[in-house]
């Protein structure tokens, strides 16, 4: 397998993104093969100098890095030759089966949709993460890629998030919550009640109701669903 | 001093919030008079027998419960004497001088502004909680009062959380944050981005811009204003 990723985006990048794949290719080995994608001259110095303390990792050189604050639409049509651009772009052709960044998430979300474009019939790209609870882990969706999002998309999420819980987390029947501020029907905003009845109608779904932030490690769920912006303050908050 | 204590609100009550006003009177002594309103039938089992254990709490009989699933201004309309509406009365009326519940949120917050009003000039009221961090406190304001928020209401709940943070908290030139999905200027949604425009120009706050989630640990601001939904959120994840 081969994973393209990001040198030039993060805190303190290129230097702790090289000392993480290195760490990726000591822990994990066999056929992983790393590709660092960035200034080259910014990743050399950090790397091995010998050929041993550098197999199964490559570098791929381009010029141009977008900036934590620079905004995701514009940076990626000024800079086409940048790390994250060049990492979809990569995707897109095959040339690696997977791709991590650490750097601008809406330029990332940006490229991926600009590149690799979106599954077919799905409305907005949604990021999810893992949250480690006690009992298990719990997957939530989306905790940044989308702002403004409409009751339609938070359906998309539950069902995408539900899928990754079973095929990747490993749980037979994924129960998906609502995040909102109360367990009762009638509580939350506009959105939450929207998505509410368009999530009690599939049938595909095991759809447990409204979920609030506390639940997240009771294991009384094992997908949330929520906006993007509350979704990323849970994230950093936790 | 005198305070009004809902004793029907919250779980298990009105155990538990009988067993808190008796820890309470025991804890802070001298002149406070605590007040338990709700069903006399209900609360008696939980006081003690014997007039010593009684001293300083005084039961109000009102035969109405508001449950944590009831809508709130529906709630108050059909029941005038149930036990949050009853607390909001008796400080209208100079009876007590704080009132406490723990019971259906919307429903206190309804009772309050039917009763008590707004201050002058406030469009909506905010519940403020005050977050215990690790250099000291964080004000965080709205908590769940409003999830239907416009730029002018988050910047009234930063004034107001911010002289709460000095008069209360002690903290004498509070920091306000404004709660958001990075510290950038241009992150955020447009309810965000459009009250950090109101809160620069304010010359009476110290305004430090965009915080994350992360932030209400940092000891990056003292006060940080966000829309009734997030901030909930946040409040049951911690």
């Amino acid at each position: 397998m081969r994973i393209g990723v990001d040198a030039m985006g993060g805190d303190n990048a290129p230097a702790e993104v090289v000392a993480g794949v290195l760490k990726a290719r000591d822990a994990l080995g066999g056929d992983l093969q790393l590709v660092l994608i960035g200034r080259a001259e910014a990743i050399e110095p950090h790397l091995p100098g010998d050929e041993a303390g550098r197999a199964g990792i490559t570098v791929v050189d381009c010029p141009d890095v977008v900036a934590m604050d620079d905004a995701p639409v514009e940076a990626l049509r000024n800079m086409p030759d940048s790390s994250i651009a060049r990492l979809a772009q990569m995707h897109k052709r095959g040339e690696v089966d997977a791709i991590v960044s650490a750097g601008n998430t809406g330029a990332y979300v940006a490229a991926c949709q600009m590149y690799l474009r979106r599954l077919a019939g799905v409305h907005r790209p949604g990021i999810a993460i893992v949250v480690p609870a006690f009992h298990g882990s719990v997957t939530l969706c989306d905790v940044g890629a989308n702002v403004n999002c409409r009751p339609q998309h938070l359906l998309q999420y539950g069902i995408m998030a539900g899928i990754y819980a079973q095929r990747v987390a490993g749980v037979k029947v994924p129960r998906v919550g609502l995040l909102s501020i109360g367990s009762e029907d009638g509580k939350g905003n506009e959105l939450v009640k929207k998505t509410r009845e368009l999530l009690k109608e599939q049938p595909a779904l095991e759809f447990i109701g409204n979920v609030e932030g506390r639940d997240l490690f009771g294991n009384v769920c094992d997908v949330v669903v929520c906006e993007g912006f509350v979704g990323n303050v849970c994230l950093k908050l936790m």
